[in-house]
């Protein structure tokens, strides 16, 4: 159930609604919208009566949310959403650019990346401190010192920074240094963390699972958004298929990419194979400058 | 096996080779590049010696050939292939764009159509005079009558006319009609259909199957080359994936793009719901344009 | 729609409910069962009323077939399918098992594997004359030849014969040899070939693609089933995912099963390395008689 | 690397490997087998010397580990892991069965499973006190108090009891009441959770990813492994694909089932579509004596 506040409703009949909605045992979930306030209810078993709700003091309509995601429904935010990222735009006309290497390596490696893909023209720096790898032999990260030089990347750049938490453990001390939190594509369905992101202020970047359906990935926000975090991106990565010569296959529209950069790939410690170096990454913007341009977006 | 000869070789230097081949019991397929000729080797158990060849007047090379594929494979025709359709290439630096309704209903609506797609900037119509359906049940198209609606569409355009061919029985009619013969997904491996292209004269734009790998198609059009049609355009339209809220997961770069467009898609015989209006048809070449130019590629 | 007899219906009175369909121009499918007559309508492009078959005398019952399949769904025939191979039934209480090597090589070959597999109990044999290969340079098959070789083993043995028969231009011969007619998984969708199948007077054994649904197969066999030939087995052979590590990937129940089995595995013109040995096969024999009475079935 | 032990190395001998291997700097694993002691060196980078360790009294062999998953190779150790669970083995001649509801939902639906499924011959009680749920609004689990449930069913039955830790927090107290520890298939690659099970003492239950490639499932187990915990059993579980028309699609020969089985699923909180009754599951047990039989198996 949504109940949809009118355009002036005021702060007290918002109030008012959800009061009644804790009265019975449920739950309110308030979402401000640029017209409107509209409040999701969950944690009914059945079907509620939208008569309880629609004769109250400036609520608009109470309507039925059909999706078994609710929050994350457009019947609930008609409108795209948009999240302020200490004045980076994801998901406006600009087409936001997160790029940085794989991993944070070393205090050179970063800060040479950073000013690379700045210099290109990319407002986000994205670089992993913890590192989920398929091998437990493989490099896992520097852990909080990779955290304090993509800190001070910031400082010299100005860029907002990208950054995964892989566990619960981690998360607080991950979203002290992040302007976005990002959580991995094998982590999406990790409900114990996904539970947790509701106690951090950063807004969360939630990778596909390589073999989730849309729905499954939709659930997942909402498990976020229901705990009482609303900014939700969602990152496609591109799905597992029979086919091997692609790692992945991608199929999508965005308003925004991410882009794996490191100054020299082939002395990476993770996934140089697949990045950019900084004159590739220079070339890749010119032509999505353009062709954003051609969609009726900009860079 | 594969013979390289030299840039100035002389056709008599080109046929003692290929007479050499053939009295070892082999099949020899002379492939003309735009530098030099060579003279791809099939039918041998094991593998050859170069020696038999690399002394031979107007040989620059004899190598081996690594792949499965073999003729269509870069080691014997390095060069990007363009296919001369009267005049519009496929393959070369314009973006080819075939447009046109899923099938041929009506003259009105083929007519329609035809000239629509031609304002829009597209040079080639495409549309199914024989239609391989799921069901016994739906629409099978319009056999003959639709592939002369088809030829009258193109008289009074100037289009290039693509379309369909399913089975033997009927190849040698449609290739008759049309200037590109499209072998369908579902037909992708039916070789019994694919060894007869080599008895026609045109071009083919070979689709892959759905869930067909980049390798299985490259034999496919390997079956076609072989038997002596040199003019393979491969048209990818997506692969079968666990997700169903997209009917294909699609993953590529292209030379040219094929579009279904319908005067009226609401009234289509097949495929209405996937159709694009002549006018959004126009929108979709607006931004192409521009793309294309933004990766040094032009309509 | 499917009109349903009454037990003891006349033929006259199927003919009377055939006539009033054709005369509307429409196709009836008279569809034989153990205890009365169904009769398939196809054609109508909306719904039928009921009330034009349900007081017409003999007739039981008037339904709506709710399936995109409909002569092979259970609505239209609701127990099992029993196809009588010259005395071997598909799909009864006694597991079917067809064994035998991929292709016909030779003679000796077949005839030596076809004593091992009857000794063994398997009742029918399989060998391939026409080989759909992915490349045009492998074995193609014996064609002719082969089929005189299965003719000959059959004479020898009393084993009934599947073979694949993979274009319109073999099938009328690959029928005159073949005890049972297999289409091979390329050829699922290969509608021309479908067709054709309502002319030949032999059961069907229709292999599913490897990236075909189950509602695909059903449609497929609907091809067969609505041109007229009604004994059609359907064959389950894997389907295609993202794991590697298995060539296909398996999941079923079944009324039977089919198996390579290759005198000399190691000197196999083709799929060698997926054939048992005669004595691997006599012992999985021996395996799945248990089994099959620990599921109530026989062998 | 791995260093094989002579069968009759002594304690003193195995100890001097290990710290040979520590003074490398690199971690030592040594497994023990029925014959022979192995011990796994991993944190190398390059290749070792097997010159290192040939030498040394006691040792038999030092071999290269030609694949990336270690210590779970048959490599290091080729005889079948048998896991002893109180007396219950997993992976010996007898097929364990482990069965029971999906979630523990309350005493009596409980304690009637484990008493049914005891009758008809299990001797693991399976059941979840921790549910990982698509959506954040279905039942999630009793959590402690499921689990206090579970060793009451296990001390009026005798059952082993395997249930899910779902995350770091409630792993230890998963541990305690268990007999095994699962492993859902949504936390395959939960990479933090894997390596705390190096510091609990009792058996894991790794249940397979539903996209997961078979090595990747390897590598996971490989994370538990080099954690110091030995006792790892892999869960099959049916993997993702394009048909829809089964959940998953499954592909296998196996050391043991694992199958739901509730009172009344009709009234399951949570997969009570996919639960068989104490009935079924008593039928499914006499068939499955016949087949274990019949493969040299036992139950």
């Amino acid at each position: 159930m949504l109940v949809v506040m009118k355009p002036h409703a005021t702060q007290e009949q918002i109030d008012a609604v959800v009061e009644k909605i804790r009265g019975m045992g449920l739950q309110a979930h308030p979402i401000p919208g640029a017209q409107r306030v509209a409040i999701g209810i969950t944690g009914n078993k059945g079907g509620l009566d939208p008569g309880n709700f629609e004769t109250m003091p400036g609520v608009a309509d109470a309507i039925r949310v059909s999706q078994p995601f609710k929050l994350v429904s457009r019947e609930v935010k008609e409108e795209d959403t948009v999240i302020d990222v200490g004045g980076v735009k994801l998901g406006g006309k600009e087409i936001a650019v997160m790029a940085g290497p794989c991993s944070v390596e070393t205090r050179e490696q970063i800060l040479e990346a950073a000013h690379a893909v700045k210099a290109a023209g990319a407002k986000l720096l994205r670089g992993g401190a913890f590192k989920p790898r398929t091998s437990p032999y493989e490099f896992q990260g520097l852990a909080e010192e990779g955290l304090k030089l993509l800190a001070l990347a910031r400082e010299q750049t100005g860029l907002k920074v990208v950054t995964e938490a892989m566990d619960v453990e981690n998360l607080a001390m991950v979203a002290d240094y992040a302007d976005v939190v990002q959580i991995g594509a094998r982590n999406m369905q990790n409900f114990s963390l996904l539970r947790q992101l509701g106690a951090i202020k950063k807004p969360v970047l939630l990778k596909r699972g390589p073999s989730a359906t849309i729905k499954e990935w939709l659930m997942a926000a909402e498990y976020v958004v229901s705990s009482g975090n609303y900014q939700v991106a969602l990152c496609e990565r591109g799905i597992r298929t029979f086919e091997t010569m692609t790692r992945n296959t991608l199929d999508l529209n965005a308003d925004g990419i991410i882009v794996e950069v490191h100054p020299r790939p082939d002395r990476a410690l993770s996934d140089g194979h697949q990045s950019l170096t900084p004159s590739e990454f220079d070339g890749l913007m010119k032509q999505v400058r353009v062709i954003a341009g051609a969609v009726g977006r900009s860079l």
